[in-house]
């Protein structure tokens, strides 16, 4: 394994050789987040009826007929689940196993980790959703996405530490690379296969107008031709086509059409990878990955720490 | 009456049988605040003659326009009214009775029930809205809608205790289905008809800027056209399109046009049923229809509490 | 002229008869604002070279270039410009006076009135604004525009008693009206030429990110949509068709181009009359206007005070 | 050099004469921010590796597609380089140094100068940018955008002073302009290169929900429409078509193609001049530009102070 840091590439085109026939690779990732969704920043919002029964809409609502679309197209989905959602919706969670997704951690109550006390804190909330999961899967998971992607420089140490294949929350680039644990030679690294907020539904669908006001509700329509778009776009560089549907969002009637519409335009391709995320990373481990580690930013009198050069 | 809790279904096509020949429901809804609508939120705005002379507008000129296409289209709405308004505009409101359409419950100063002090000053709320509506229809309402749709978990015990029928407040599914008031066998249920943001013309058209800033103004035929592709979508599934109005944004010039075409729409096909809330809920009451109790959240050492499973 | 305090009409179809051959209304006006237009609310931004810079686009460019458009098209607009701007950009209000358009009042620094300490400093201010502007114009003003739609109720009063014809702030009907100032039999009142906010570029347009974060810019050809479509609609019911321009928003180039192509559309039609503040005013003093009283809300146990029946 | 304070001009048509056979000019610039675009309003995010790893995109990913995109084209860019970036990022900015484009100053860690303590420590900032970019590039950069387009009222005597030949940073007009760095007779100036909000990428791609909430994230197409739109006004008067894009928004695959078809759109005319700024300044500088002095607001009792007349 290469574990020289990369300096950055001119060149964008990603040297990954995809499976025989594949020009680049996309995922359908679900957050089923359920009330955890906002129940971390917002815990008042236990006592609001109104909230709470709209995040279980994805539950009751959206993971089913997310399912039915995925199950008469054909494809596997990752599905991200905190650990809560397994406590509190087992049926539906065993649904979606059944179904033959992949299930990945998500945190235990959505924590975003950037405001969790410290290590300890941060690991007890990692296995407390590897357990939860577990009970259910009866299998670790091999994927992690950190909730609202927010994630510390000590995380991916953690990850490492316990046995998790990869991590899908970063956004600094289009191509799955090994992500780097610490800065010293021999580090230990899981794969990160890149997301961005783009491809996020959340930035064009969410409506909690109380709690997060002003987000602009779009026409499932466009959404769906920027998505395209942008896959069409990453194709042509061999990327790595990555969307994050949450199913209180995306799971609605003409949104969950339009889901239904951008797979059949990703399958109208032969040329596109439509994966999971453990056979994502399981594949691209064999590849000549760029070992990356993000060098904490430091300031001083003589400048900035160096992250390339 | 089945009373056992329901497991989240496979399925999210509804079992409902409508009426003879139609495959979804369509519900038209007005929510008729008046200056309500931003009191309770901003009192100080009493004092704002161009706050108060905006909000005037549903009453003096939106609630007038939406009538009169109403008896243009021959369709029936149900207009969600605080108490507040009926005393404030008494005649606006016998408009709207005397062109034959269901008034229904809405609180009286448009509180939002997640920030009153208590049970006993939510029951005195429903009491004075149920009191001010009955002075002018002169029967009691059976529908309710909580005003910003917020809604507390001991409200629906609330709504059974005084004779409603039916609620449509709540967004965890796209079906009617008998909520229930409380977790215990034979607990007693109303009715609800749920709701969504992307259903609501505040997300689309609010405008005021110094109270609530940040919404991006759309074009009336680009909202219609997402409203017209959801209830194809959910007529697809015999889901229910529940539209909800208020009367000083979508009772603009080009904006009421732009209701009355999608009600064109809707009606092209013979196969929606466009109704009011009483009669959607009075029929849905001898259909096989899940009932559900949302069991509030809590979390301990052991995980969340069960809500399905 | 009757004073009696209408009631709440079963039409909105305006039955004032506007001159010969026109169906309906439309006035351009121009809120000429300058640094004033964030200085009174934000008067930390008079150090900030770059927002003051940005304002004074309106003065340095985009007023010149609305200037040559409404001459090439032969009309005249109405420009509201606050006093603070007569004394700093003497030369370019001049030049709008020059061109024949009509200067009307728009407060001294565009104070916020609802933000006023009371009636005395209201009146300063209604006086101060008065004497700059008729150092220009060598006339007093008739008309009169509230700095961001703000308005107290005794505001009314004040403008009745300082002579003004009309006021242009209020957003309760699409047709002009009679504006009481209080409720008393044969009390005093002035022309109410109604705006919204959909009718102001600043909804659209305004980008200031770090003081006024959360606009999200749009294209021009989507916003004269609007526009346009909403004036088609006022047409069809004779109403007033009042738009808002920010100099430093619409006086962009290509939103310049714009506003010329949605003048032509209006003028595409000999049936809308496109005219001045005042001349409309004058014309439908002599109309059977419907005086209305905004009463202020007060609420006590017996219900709300009454505003219409 | 005429440095009488120019009145605001009756037309927006430029004077300026254009290289042979160019009706107007064009700037892609390039604001190569790193995790310095961030960190002076946010140094928390520092220990934040999603935010981190999400600014870094720029460096990564983004300009190197950039930078082939614009190596097809056969074009050169300004990039305006925080010396943050310099520090942190040697070899990405060697690259945009080694392929032909301009670099000019952008602050050291993206300072907002409107937050400076003051003179003294805004020199020190512009010093030690011009340190660290001359590191790099061997030369004095010569010209200047304020970070966030803030600026104070002293800044542009500072820039004259330290040798720069430009500016590009305030909204006031569509035409480079003297800008005099103070009120007296024969004050020193440089070039100011206008710039503008609606052609700056962040306001249509900029995703930090966590830190920056309520910006919705745009179709690359309708937003090349309104560039492509706005360059073809500014060419019918002669203007400056000033584009600012970030790597890590515009940077993105599908963005990118947005920006090579935008670069098409400008090349199909041969009468664009798609040039850098210091280019730009040096053929305006012959040219009979308007000298203008932006004279600070101040308020008394006789009225403010003029700007023109």
């Amino acid at each position: 394994m290469n574990t020289e840091v990369s300096k950055p590439s001119g060149s964008a085109r990603s040297n990954i050789q995809w499976p025989a026939g594949k020009l680049c690779a996309a995922m359908i990732t679900v957050d089923m987040d359920g009330e955890s969704g906002i129940l971390f920043s917002n815990p008042e919002a236990a006592d609001h009826l109104d909230v709470m029964a709209q995040m279980a809409y994805g539950e009751r609502t959206g993971v089913p007929r997310l399912l039915r679309i995925f199950k008469q197209r054909g494809i596997r989905a990752t599905f991200f689940i905190p650990g809560f959602v397994a406590d509190r919706w087992p049926d539906a969670v065993r649904e979606v196993i059944d179904a033959g997704h992949e299930v990945a951690h998500h945190g235990y109550l959505h924590e975003y980790l950037t405001q969790v006390p410290g290590d300890a804190a941060e690991e007890q909330i990692l296995m407390r959703g590897i357990d939860a999961l577990e009970r259910l899967t009866k299998k670790r998971p091999l994927g992690y996405r950190a909730p609202g992607f927010k994630m510390r420089h000590s995380t991916p140490a953690l990850l490492a530490k316990h046995g998790f294949l990869y991590d899908s929350s970063l956004q600094d680039t289009d191509i799955p690379y090994r992500l780097l644990v610490d800065g010293e030679a021999g580090a230990r690294s899981i794969i990160e296969i890149p997301v961005q907020w783009q491809l996020d539904d959340w930035l064009y669908y969410m409506a909690l107008p109380s709690l997060r006001p002003g987000i602009a509700l779009r026409d499932p329509k466009e959404v769906v031709n920027i998505w395209a778009d942008e896959a069409q776009a990453l194709k042509a560089e061999g990327g790595v086509f990555n969307l994050t549907l949450h199913p209180f969002c995306s799971g609605r009637a003409a949104r969950a059409q339009g889901i239904d519409d951008l797979i059949g335009r990703l399958m109208d391709s032969d040329e596109v990878w439509l994966t999971t995320g453990t056979e994502l990373a399981e594949h691209v481990q064999s590849q000549p990955l760029q070992p990356f580690f993000h060098r904490p930013v430091a300031l001083n009198e003589s400048g900035a720490t160096r992250q390339d050069g």
